[in-house]
């Protein structure tokens, strides 16, 4: 077997995906869809070691035991599904720096199911691998196509993956990541979306908005209106936040500068400029903006937000195979 | 007839009156239960003048154009009730200081209802009033009463009326109001309700969710346990602000000092201390907390919120007649 090495790379939701009706399977309450994202990637390699227990590198380093311990459930059910017990050498590195405020497990879990693909020779069509990466992080499930990206939330594990939705590579969509913290997180994702899920009286009525902004997001994405998608992204996103505001006890993950940037962003538009938020669970954003807009939106984001690094992005590819 | 002058108190919703089902009959779509407050009250006189038009005076001057018309408004719906065709002359004083971030509507609609029903000898009941007062404002329906009052949302004229719950002058309750701004709202409360019922996808939830609040407070106030009427006010009104966040286009009445003062209050909790926060229709926040601990809180706030006014506040009376 020839040495491979496998890429997938990070998105972000326009239409976000917050809660999960089955834990184990990690089913969503709810379809999602994300913009993959170019620059930040990364790149997993596998092979067969004879010995007792798995290894597992990150950024050529033994792997700390919270991300280990995670890639080793994913190892033992991919091997089970192969009927195997060997063991793995898992080598990943990965391009996200903490500070570009996106989430590595969802370029990772994409790049290390695609890696296990070849290893253990199962010959995964793309739709499939989607479902396996759903087993690694939910977000994987849409790291394994580029451009946008629709996961399905389906009902069963076989009925919850993810297919490309053309028409990202004609677009000439921006994406300017505003990070104002590497902190990681107080309160993690799984744990933020159980509190909201159970506890937020506004809950029960997210999967109904969830497919009515996905039915505009298509339309939008469909007619390559990015002024929609930047306002429907936006929109999704506050009531993704207002899910946890009104949890009870409520959270946020906005700090005083979301807040601030969320004005800033109103003002832009004002001026006739298109920029709008997309926020994950985090005080970060990304704001969504055109190619004829960028270096304005930028320039002004970097003169008002001196203490927030900034970085530019564009639509991204899905998964590859490099054979080393 | 005697000359007399009604008083009535402002109060604050605990559970909030958030968007109109009937605007004409200002109909709400749920139940509120707020707290008068003492400190701040209108009063107002009202007689029959032989003059072609009505006068109204505020604060002993000619009322401005939009006051005067909104009362004009309420004079002749009371006019026809009467079958009455006399002119009248209003003075209304106003104790509500801009900067105390209280409606004076609330109080002023309803002292001049109260006035109205001696003028004309209606001899209405106190219910009756609070159905006469809601014609003027919605939450001057509730100014009828003192302490706790519920405002009962009704399907017609007659069924939606307020009422008052026994329990707030045996419980050490204390408000504090914290002034950021004085500045008129830039939307108004009828404008912001409107946005947020015809657009927010969250709205069809929100008469469950009061109708939930509701029942646990009034549970609360039975037990007189402050610390729940706080928590269970403060989320009800995150609900209600999360409603104007998920308006499409988003609202917020809230600026960075609202955020900060709700990160601070939640310190403050952590520390042992009672206080919680509901907030209106603009960016200034009252401070649920009880006798022990107001005098800290308040010192906390006047500290760490030197920019801003605080004002210490106890539960009101209903309306009351002097004969002058």
């Amino acid at each position: 077997m020839n040495n491979t090495q496998t890429t997938a790379h990070t998105n972000i939701a326009l239409i976000k995906y917050w809660g999960k009706k089955d834990s184990q399977l990690r089913l969503p309450y709810n379809d999602s869809l994300s913009l993959t994202l170019d620059g930040y990637y990364t790149t997993t390699s596998t092979k067969f070691i004879d010995q007792a227990d798995d290894q597992i590198w990150l950024n050529q380093k033994p792997a700390p035991l919270a991300f280990a311990t995670r890639v080793q459930h994913f190892l033992d059910y991919v091997r089970q599904l192969n009927h195997s017990k060997q063991a793995i050498l898992v080598q990943t590195d990965n391009h996200v720096p903490t500070a570009a405020g996106l989430a590595s497990s969802a370029s990772g879990f994409a790049a290390l199911a695609g890696s296990l693909n070849y290893l253990f020779q199962m010959h995964l069509d793309l739709k499939t691998l989607s479902i396996l990466a759903r087993h690694g992080s939910g977000s994987a499930t849409r790291s394994i196509f580029g451009g946008f990206v629709r996961w399905y939330h389906g009902h069963d594990d076989q009925s919850s993956f993810a297919e490309e939705i053309d028409g990202a590579d004609q677009m000439p969509l921006r994406i300017i990541s505003v990070v104002f913290s590497d902190q990681p997180k107080k309160i993690s994702s799984t744990k933020g979306m159980q509190q909201a899920v159970s506890t937020s009286p506004f809950y029960r009525t997210w999967p109904t908005t969830v497919q009515q902004d996905l039915t505009a997001m298509l339309q939008a994405i469909k007619q390559r209106d990015l002024e929609q998608i930047g306002l429907i992204a936006q929109n999704n996103a506050l009531a993704m936040h207002a899910l946890n505001w009104t949890a009870r006890p409520a959270f946020s993950y906005f700090t005083m500068d979301t807040i601030h940037l969320l004005t800033s962003l109103n003002e832009l538009r004002q001026k006739g400029y298109l920029a709008y938020a997309t926020i994950d669970a985090g005080p970060n954003v990304k704001v969504l903006t055109s190619t004829s807009d960028a270096a304005f939106v930028q320039q002004y984001l970097y003169q008002n937000y001196p203490q927030a690094t900034t970085t530019f992005l564009k639509p991204g590819p899905g998964i590859k195979k490099t054979v080393l």
